[in-house]
């Protein structure tokens, strides 16, 4: 499958954290460049993710701010 | 500033593509890692975008989705 | 691959529409039932969506409204 | 009221899920095309959704991606 | 028509800027507070939005970012 | 730091409803004008947000909606 988003990073689970709806996942896509997403619980178990497990963050480009010091 | 977005990738400006409404700003975050934002040209503008500027791409964890092959 | 997002609709695409950074697309995932989407022009390309070419709308949950009459 | 978003599509709740702070809620919106959503849970008690509710799911055109095989 | 976004905010039109896809449209919702918009061209013909014309801006609560100082 | 989000709103927080992953945090930008924000719980951790705290709303453009009576 091939998508529109801009954004498609290839890493690995670092941390997962389960609420009642949503979990948070962490996912290290360079050294030290750690992507952390909110998706719905039941979408994380179903990709069966896990500490370790291979993953990709995928963020529309309309989704990113830009910020300059 | 401190800002609740999860992810804050500090890098560096590699291009932009002005339309008349929006901007495409491509951000290289690591050796490889380009992240690209499409915001208002008035932001960019705001911000002085350019080639070879330091800036920050932010985006919130709600925004990022996953996927596994 | 498979993604995290809960709405993943097949589809035809019925409409393109041109901007110089984004696109609008339209596709019918059922008779009468038509998603538009935003994306860059970028993106549109490199899918290669034209009219009567097959694709999924996806849609992250958190991204929906709702609301009642 | 008329709203922007391109994609407004009336249909009957079939599942709501509540967490602490959000709620995951399913609308049928033809037969067997399901868009699930996240609002929050004060949201969802606002607007009295329950499991055979009318509602509609209402999406703006810049959250959909698009996707091929 | 009652919508799941928990920030509803009437106000009234003060500038629009038209590209060849998308608009940028600003509303003041209070003295001196005025909200801007990036919604499609297309939807801004749709609702009929002009310099003046009474509107709301809508956000859902999970697009919003917090900052401090 | 100068962010890109066209729509920056200091203000005051006037509540904070924690969950698992997830805090809804709203913010009073003027008089009777209250913004509600879900971030994760982390962040508003992060921000040392509670109630009485200066903080600002921050919003994309593109995340905004319009609506007409």
């Amino acid at each position: 499958m091939k998508i529109s988003a801009r954004n498609v990073f290839p890493g690995t689970v670092t941390a997962i954290k389960a609420g009642s709806v949503n979990s948070e996942v962490s996912i290290e896509i360079a050294k030290g460049i750690v992507i952390t997403a909110v998706v719905t619980k039941a979408s994380a178990k179903h990709l069966k993710l896990k500490k370790g497990a291979k993953a990709f963050a995928v963020i529309k480009a309309s989704s990113v701010l830009l910020a300059t010091e």
